[in-house]
């Protein structure tokens, strides 16, 4: 019964998705729905990569929390737009949120839709808001053992940053144990030391978005865009 | 309809808790759900407080994980049994997961049972375990503003370990305005500055166990123990 429950659930919000990736990709928006723990550094990465990608295209944030509008704060002056959802008790975003919030962007304006998911290492990787890609960020402060831990994520990354890489001395932490869970869990998404402090990462990081993007959306962002 | 459904879960959840919370109370065993985000040092808590209790009576604990043993591991040599609970999907332990693994555990040989929760800061705080005390562990790394943007468990917290408090000067922390953020929400729970790896609160916290067991279990325990 429970089990019941919990795949209607799941399958209602997939049709939503459906649609709201249906709505980016004619928009010609690359949609990066960011997941972590709190405090691994969601928001700080959004504050250091929007400006980053000016010269590229403008920026829309979408942010998740249960409480307060903080985060949307952070990046109201450098986004073209944000939107904040307040969950209330709800631990993950779901894809009709986004789709209530569509209707007040200018998608077809944005090159980057950012979806800052609740913090949460957990229930936001089983569900699809409509995003192209899923970047999990995991800080060094969290140790080493995260990644086997909370495999759900993991598995579903397109890309996983390893935030606060600047901390590394400051603990005892085995990155080849880090690789080699992922690894068992998902070939292929590059798993990328990252410092916001330091700029550790940030070109790798931009470099994947603005591919990803010529990926993902290809011709029909040109065709809107250029 | 989908608020029915999770009230329904709830409800459901808050009945298998009352039963549980009548077993910790006729075994004389102060029941302790321990609740943070990942990686912000339960388990290590756990490492070092089961021994420091030792001269007080033997502990259980119950611990909760999507995957892996890891954590049960580490503190099953301290420990007088100890139990894991593998969640699979879901991102909180539920009551029923609890009431299922009592039967192999002998509750009333123990003074002290900690449930060790999904790594998580959102929803354990909303499932009713039947435990006596939640204590919420908030690591100086995620960051001063935690606690207002995760209002649920902190209202609900009987206790708020600030742990990894050594790690202080590496961050730009501002103290006071976590201090004010749980009084907003909550009044009464001690916000005991916390580390592992110096020491630092643990005798605050271990005489607070020692104090909220004699309280809450009080004479039924002395009477089977003592």
């Amino acid at each position: 019964m429970k089990i019941n429950v919990v795949k209607n659930v799941l399958q209602a919000n997939d049709i939503v998705a459906a649609k709201n990736r249906q709505v980016f990709q004619e928009a010609g928006v690359l949609a990066v729905n960011l997941i972590s723990s709190p405090g691994s550094g969601k928001t700080t990465l959004l504050e250091k990569t929007i400006p980053a990608l000016a010269d590229q295209g403008p920026s829309i944030v979408i942010v998740g929390d249960l409480q307060t509008t903080r985060d949307a704060e952070r990046v109201a002056d450098s986004a073209f737009q944000v939107t904040q959802i307040n969950t209330g008790m709800s631990c993950h975003l779901y894809a009709n949120q986004i789709a209530e919030s569509l209707p007040g962007l200018e998608l077809a304006q944005a090159y980057f839709l950012f979806i800052e998911n609740v913090g949460n290492l957990v229930c936001p990787g089983e569900f699809d808001l409509g995003e192209n890609l899923k970047v999990i960020l995991l800080s060094i402060p969290e140790g080493d053992d995260k990644v086997a831990k909370y495999p759900t994520v993991f598995r579903a990354a397109d890309m996983v940053l390893l935030t606060k890489i600047d901390l590394l001395g400051a603990f005892s932490y085995d990155l080849a144990r880090v690789e080699n869970d992922l690894r068992k869990l998902n070939p292929t998404a590059p798993l990328v030391p990252f410092s916001a402090t330091t700029g550790q990462g940030m070109g790798e990081w931009l470099g994947w978005l603005a591919e990803q993007r010529k990926t993902k959306v290809g011709a029909q962002a040109r065709f809107i865009h250029e």
